[in-house]
């Protein structure tokens, strides 16, 4: 069994028990169904992440059966977990951890009208207000890459890197968010389904009004560093 | 801390507990997702109104944890929850009550449909007799107007006065409800949203049948007046 | 306070008892926000119905406030929950009553995708299996009628007279079902939702296959006289 | 009253508890209304399977009153719950299990979206990557077929039958899955629903992006043979 040190084995507990707990968050916005989609977070101060095991039912998830990696998606020999296999998308959030060094969280569904605009590859342009505040502009679409390599991560990281948004809609799959930490993507995953729900069917309708840009900046810059009860900043 | 002499500081302590308890109908109804949407009321018989705080979970809000303001949206110092920001959208809803005296309650939500409407800048017509009884016609749009001034309020203000309608669509950003309490603007809110959706299907399979002037009145009247175990009377 | 002599006594404590409960299921089955939605039942043996009261919110409703009138839609006075106003929509379910005597339950609700044909005037033509089980064909559309007078009750009976469907959509307004009794009128609020929602996202997409007639007759035979645990027979 | 040897009772007692909680997944991934859609398992080691009473409420299933039938979808007299009649689709799960001696579990349910697709006669297109992880393809339309004979079991098995998909769209009627037992057929129905509503939803807004036939292949394949906790195999 590995052992860390007193201080990173204090912060895997906390980050198995975030990233445990925060895939009910996922059921409850009715962001999956079965098994799908999964939430890992980043262990703060050392290489290492937690992420959920594969094809498990939520109610089964609990802080003993995250599994603990490195940042290569490597299972950790002999720690709680271990005897598992990870989410079949760990390469994916590994590559993320490796060349996006800011992200704590990242998170994974296949949310029904974020995944409707993946199935078109057509991003979601910003035209309410909670969008702006939200991810600064349009949810841009990555890349068709499928599972076996590191094109879905590649992915991920070339279109979100220098982006505002946090979200990404991968073409014909789904999308993928990152956060500061497991929690902050986990918001973001289900803000990404409200404004793709909300924007289909605004234009379902009719023709929907653009927001000016310097409207959409003023209030991203405004929310990324007023809203709530602490600044946050923004994480790329 | 303030004291306002026994009979309002019992009138705050209901108003606290019923703003508290409504955040969970806006969760019960699907009106809002995260930390989003706000219930605020005012407190009879004295310059003051209790809203939620900013950026905090739902499951957390309890009656003393909501914010005392005064009419300009000022928190009120040394108060239960004082240490906390309120939501950033008290400017508007200090605004409204400062401006329309006989309102109790404002609500904000940017549920589904009702902003799906809003980002078109379109009025829900009132073709269902349901919304001619609880709006008396149809739903108005106010202005686009971005958060950091009074021009959210004045928006809500200019639209709402004079207008059978406690609820309007701020363009791009969701509805705004009022009533004669904080329940009052929630049930708008709820049936806001209610009409968004069943109007946006109605419309999308076809052409609806406008309701005559006439039956709009009629049901309006009726309704203020004799629904419900007691009258309740227009609020504007 | 009435007496109805001991048989009749307890034929009135069971209806109110269904018909609180029942209440319970619009909401589950999502067909009813706030207020909104009524259900009333017929007392076997007595020329009695009853119903709820007027907008009670549905956690408080309990077979003591459910309210007995006779078939004029008069409350009874003395009687538990008389000290209340019946529901607004009283008057349509007491004509009912009085005009199909085979009719033992009448439930009311402005539920979405049912409302959204009434909205258009249109009627739901079958084309799936399950509305030719249940309902035997198309749902009709009633006439506009507004409150206030017997229009809304003669319009459904004038509807469904002779109809196979326990359905009507009455224009601009919603759905009103009949049934065997209050429960059997509760399953057709539930279905003509279902089958509002199943093909209106049908012929959303493209053109839906009409059902041959015989099939129609054959499944609608069949269901009335084999499904479930005991013959249902068709009420009218 | 039967017996077959305390192995093969073990197996049917079993079969009885998984079959009876199964049906409650029907109900949380809100695929059934009233008492709408069924679940049946086979008994290992036997010419038996588990299936449903028609027309019973969700809350009152219980493994005892699940029915034991044999392969001809005769109900076994003597048997827990033999007093009931089985589900009114027994025939068409009996028609599967005679002829698909691979198949543990079937689902039948009027799920909406599914049944949307069905009443078009639509196969749905492959245009999502866990449509290709689970179906290995689009998912078929089976022939338009009325209760009463062995029609709607042959039009599964013929469509089934050499098909990657575990879901067949039977015409105006709905989705009819299979699987290697129960739990797997539940899967392929919530899974159904899923994409049915996800691809309904991408092309109502304009042109769905087609995945490559060897994407496809590949997805199909690595997901049978890597995804979970173990292999899971195809069934047919």
């Amino acid at each position: 069994m590995s052992s860390y040190g007193p201080q990173v084995e204090v912060a895997i507990a906390r980050v198995r028990a975030d990233v445990a707990r925060l895939h009910s968050e996922l059921v409850r916005n009715n962001l999956v169904v079965w098994t799908g989609g999964n939430v890992s977070g980043r262990v703060p101060g050392a290489d290492l992440f937690v992420i959920k095991p594969s094809g498990v039912e939520y109610p089964d998830l609990a802080p003993e059966n995250m599994i603990l990696c490195d940042l290569d998606g490597t299972v950790i020999p002999g720690t709680p977990g271990s005897e598992r296999s990870p989410s079949s998308d760990t390469a994916a959030h590994a590559y993320v951890y490796r060349n996006m060094p800011e992200v704590g969280g990242v998170v994974h569904t296949h949310s029904t009208y974020a995944t409707a605009w993946a199935a078109r590859g057509e991003a979601i342009p910003c035209v309410i207000t909670a969008m702006a505040d939200e991810f600064g502009g349009e949810i841009p679409i990555g890349p068709f890459a499928i599972i076996g390599d590191d094109s879905i991560g590649r992915g991920i990281v070339q279109t979100l890197t220098g982006h505002r948004s946090r979200a990404v809609l991968m073409q014909n799959h789904g999308p993928f968010t990152i956060g500061k930490d497991a929690r902050d993507a986990v918001k973001a995953a289900v803000m990404v389904e409200d404004v793709a729900r909300t924007v289909h069917l605004a234009r379902q309708a009719g023709e929907v009004i653009p927001i000016p840009q310097d409207a959409i900046d003023s209030l991203f810059d405004r929310y990324q560093n007023v809203y709530g009860q602490a600044p946050q900043g923004v994480i790329q």
